[in-house]
């Protein structure tokens, strides 16, 4: 997987980049980086990329050309037959702004799945709305804050795209990332001390009764669903059994 | 305003803290950082800092005893009289976790008022719900997607809290940011050229003619507003003549 930063500040993606899990799976060949200052495509002396907008207002907004250019090369020049001009086939050029498409867990999945992503991050200006129309296949916005920048959030969509990639978890981290795939919020974890500064552990996770221990678990994942997250247990997918636990636990409050 | 970071890995954040508007706020004396590698208080020689779950199961656990002890290394002891000892002057201890609170940009300006702020980063790990019981004051989830770790969740919830700060933009990107406080998505930006790539600039933003300038602005917004969010326009605070514009809009659509 090949994955290109346009940005002002490369430097603040080597620290995210080089380290932990993203880090590795370069080192193992999952996924290769390639930050582009897109001040280089600037064609003028000065490495000037944004200018005044159009109609008057404050603010500065990012010219169309400085993109298009930094864009352009980092894809490969359409081979006939090597299947590059198909439309799949096709890098997605993903803008980052607070106007995209809320990004979740689907849209990571779905990107996963990409051979080459792109990402552009504006810092604090606009971006030309003619890079939104003719160049960008998306707009993703990952919550509703307001960043000083992309970078942040295209590093965050990094993050979940390339640990999805097959290879890049370790036995240890994919263990507990499954337990998102119930739907449901987690259940509590403790470890040793099974007593620190008074507080103790549930006698039941010291019982070794396996049985109790999973409905244990599978009822303090409802209710803590339940009490912060109750949409998530009217998705798709939720078990009978777990509707059930809900039902009961909702009488008792 | 003081921010700690509790984590393995604080090369991860150099890149993103020492950049920009952050690295400035810094610079400018508004906002210092701590990194705590909390490895450093496992009280062990082999620098544990996780174990096995209690009840069996997949997956490492986060001890309380070093994020406790690490936490209390950030607190200033509770001098007589200082103040410190109120319950309003007490670090926030926020923990970064998939089944928190979701980040808005409400909570970014709650947050943007606390004197000292205190982030714990698991990986991958869970934690000890004793964390969560007795030392933790907030649990925060910044979106719907899986991360690596807490790391980057911090880093954005961060740079959206040191923006805030009075002094930490400047003017150009001020002007930029204010477009949220209209509780609309953007109007298209345009600069220069005028035409690129055959591509035009709409004609009434070269008209010079300021009320139609600004009410061509509000339409647009409106319009993006009613296709990409359109719960937006449901919220409080949302003008009559917005409101005014939305309804013909989705008449012609």
């Amino acid at each position: 997987m090949q994955i290109d930063v346009l940005t002002l500040f490369p430097e603040m993606f080597t620290g995210v980049l080089g380290t932990s899990i993203v880090g590795k799976a370069q080192q193992k060949g999952l996924v290769s980086f390639r930050l582009v200052n897109f001040r280089e495509f600037s064609g003028n002396k000065h490495g000037q990329v944004d200018d005044m907008p159009y109609g008057g207002g404050g603010g500065m907004v990012l010219k169309a050309e400085p993109i298009f250019r930094a864009v352009e090369s980092l894809i490969e020049p359409s081979v006939e037959g090597s299947g590059a001009e198909e439309p799949g086939k096709r890098p997605r050029v993903i803008l980052m702004c607070p106007q995209g498409q809320r990004y979740d867990q689907k849209l990571a999945e779905e990107l996963a799945e990409e051979d080459h992503l792109i990402f552009i991050c504006g810092h604090y200006e606009g971006y030309d709305e003619r890079i939104r129309e003719h160049l960008v296949t998306d707009e993703i916005s990952i919550g509703d804050y307001v960043l000083t920048g992309g970078e942040l959030a295209s590093m965050v969509i990094i993050d979940s795209v390339v640990r999805l990639q097959p290879g890049a978890l370790g036995n240890a981290q994919s263990a507990v990332s499954d337990s998102y795939s119930t739907g449901l919020l987690e259940h509590p974890h403790y470890t040793r001390p099974a007593e620190f500064r008074g507080w103790t552990v549930p006698d039941i996770l010291l019982s070794g009764h396996h049985e109790n221990i999973e409905q244990w678990r599978l009822e303090e994942a409802v209710r803590r669903t339940l009490e912060r997250r109750p949409d998530l247990l009217e998705a798709e997918g939720i078990s009978e059994e777990v509707k059930k636990i809900a039902k009961r636990l909702k009488q008792q409050l």
